[in-house]
């Protein structure tokens, strides 16, 4: 027998959406884009040389980091890359959370509001640090008492994803403003869909209403179309940046991922047009499935979190006969959502076939 | 003022080798491979395609770890990708040693054999777990008192890096099996330099004499030619792989990786002539530094470690005089090491340029 840490030995894994490879199948379950990266991405992918490939990357991905610097008017120093958000996430439990749950202690531990991505939990659980949940409200907006909570929690992290996920509503940045300022630990702004957001929260790392604490979390995986790539990035206060940088697998970003996120930033004007076309799609497929009864709460993302008119058992029955037509979404067997689905934004075509099928099965059931 | 967990606070991170830009530098300081990787591996990278690239990666690499069970007649479940061998080596921290360091229990840490991968020192230092170090013979040999003080050391994870780094020398397997025994947690042996090698420890995770507590680490970066993009892998019994899985990010390996990692694998009888290529060369490296007055130690990687007949000063007075005319090669200024180089092997010509240049140094000083 070998020795495990018991809360490793305890731990459910975070499970990801289902990656089918199916020829026919339609995949809206993922949040991945609908297009293709631009063609200058693919071209910095194949001008990536064997010479390249032997060596090891820039550790610090210095280039990459100026260009972000440079698109959101921070400072290089103010910039973390790395490997998707998801190491992002990691690196901030663990340097600002301190494991041991079972002594009984409720600080230096992660607030959450739930529900939200579920690997926040995971990574509290590997970490092993007390998680302190905060309930959103039925309509997934953050709570009155919210601050008073977070301000009470002795976290040394708080995590919102805003816009919020699984339901796509955006709080305001004067909201999160109050949020930073009450929060006895750092406050990491999940900002995974921004980009087909209305507003983001840059305003809380650079200029005069910065905040000391906060961290924001950027992904190139769903506005960039580049989920295949695992490129993530933190924007914060240089000392936050300095920490988390600490805890970072030395070279934590190959060179391949490097150099196509650097074409990517670059290319963000040929993007913008892509997240356009995004937002209207995904008002088109609200319309969509509202005439069909669905109650569909308003997304500032590249998905759709829709209610189903008929409760539970003919969301799980949705659910299954979608699948068996090899059309993928999500559905999150928790409370609250049990009788929703979550369906990424694809392109008109797409959802006439998910439409369709959803008729279908709406008049038979 | 944020909080940090105090021994991230107290950190000082891992410092890898200078990766200068000039164009003509001799670089024979961070043990890459001279050689591109074949070009059937540059045609994997030329074939990913944007779609490929807009989709989340294969969450398991389980194509990479059926070529990898192939390889090595091991099961896919005794394999485990990850993001170069330094990500195994993270997560088998996490796994195996419990944090708390400040609490006086000398448990469940790690035992090292020193000197060794600095990189051990900094990830037990971000676990915040006991290290416990057995020293090493002036001729960088495990003691003979090793297994008694590995036995009661109370260590969760115990790590050899063999071959040495970064001595080069190789230690049998019939050792490693006897520490294995006696080793109260896992036993990892860092198999990064074994493509050069004589033998491997391969019979400790499969076969008649296989080990439950043995994980075998590998690496893509230097027997590959592949530093950048990252890969490596574990092989154990597959209760180690369940729990080491558990640890890991969800996407833990880009899609351009993975592929590239399968081309390498299945390419492994063209790197075989690379690897013979190398030892030849090391060979001839060796003698020419003996001529010149070195003691070379026996390597059985792409490196060797000189120790400079003039002693320590003259040993940083030559790594200067390297440097400025653009050679880099690995200096340590750490007791046991002041006094020596550590040289990756290059090719003939630049072995010829190194020796060159190490010649005019002895004449003049």
């Amino acid at each position: 027998m070998i020795f495990v840490r018991p809360n490793i030995e305890a731990l459910s894994p975070y499970v990801p959406g289902e990656q089918p490879s199916a020829n026919d199948q339609l995949k809206l379950n993922t949040n991945e884009s609908p297009y293709s990266p631009p063609d200058s991405v693919i071209q910095a992918l194949h001008a990536v040389s064997g010479e390249l490939l032997r060596r090891y990357p820039p550790a610090t991905s210095e280039n990459f980091r100026s260009i972000a610097a440079r698109t959101h008017g921070v400072k290089p120093e103010q910039i973390i890359a790395t490997h998707g958000g998801d190491e992002l996430l990691r690196l901030a439990f663990t340097v600002f959370c301190t494991p041991g749950n079972g002594s009984g202690t409720t600080s230096r531990g992660a607030a959450v509001m739930t529900p939200s991505y579920s690997l926040y939990d995971v990574l509290a659980a590997i970490q092993d640090t007390p998680l302190h949940r905060i309930e959103l409200t039925e309509a997934f907006e953050i709570p009155a008492g919210a601050e008073s909570r977070l301000a009470h929690s002795g976290c040394g992290l708080a995590l919102v994803v805003n816009p919020h996920a699984p339901s796509g509503r955006r709080t305001p940045v004067q909201r999160l403003a109050a949020l930073a300022d009450v929060c006895p630990g750092v406050l990491l702004v999940d900002e995974a869909y921004v980009d087909f957001a209305d507003e983001d929260a840059l305003s809380l790392v650079t200029g005069p209403n910065a905040k000391k604490n906060v961290l924001l979390l950027r992904s190139l995986s769903k506005g960039y179309a580049l989920a295949g790539i695992r490129f993530g990035y933190g924007i914060a206060d240089p000392a936050i940046i300095q920490h988390l940088d600490k805890a970072r697998d030395s070279y934590n970003l190959n060179v391949v991922s490097q150099r196509l996120a650097e074409a990517a930033l670059e290319a963000r004007e040929t993007y913008r047009s892509l997240w356009t076309q995004v937002r209207k799609d995904r008002e088109d497929l609200r319309l969509g499935l509202q005439q069909l009864g669905f109650v569909v709460f308003p997304s500032e993302t590249n998905f759709l979190l829709a209610t189903h008119p008929g409760g539970v058992a003919k969301t799980k029955s949705l659910f299954a006969h979608l699948k068996a037509q090899q059309i993928y979404v999500r559905y999150f067997p928790v409370p609250g959502l049990e009788d929703k689905l979550r369906i990424t934004v694809g392109t008109a075509v797409q959802h006439q076939r998910l439409l369709a099928a959803v008729t279908r099965h709406l008049d038979v059931g």
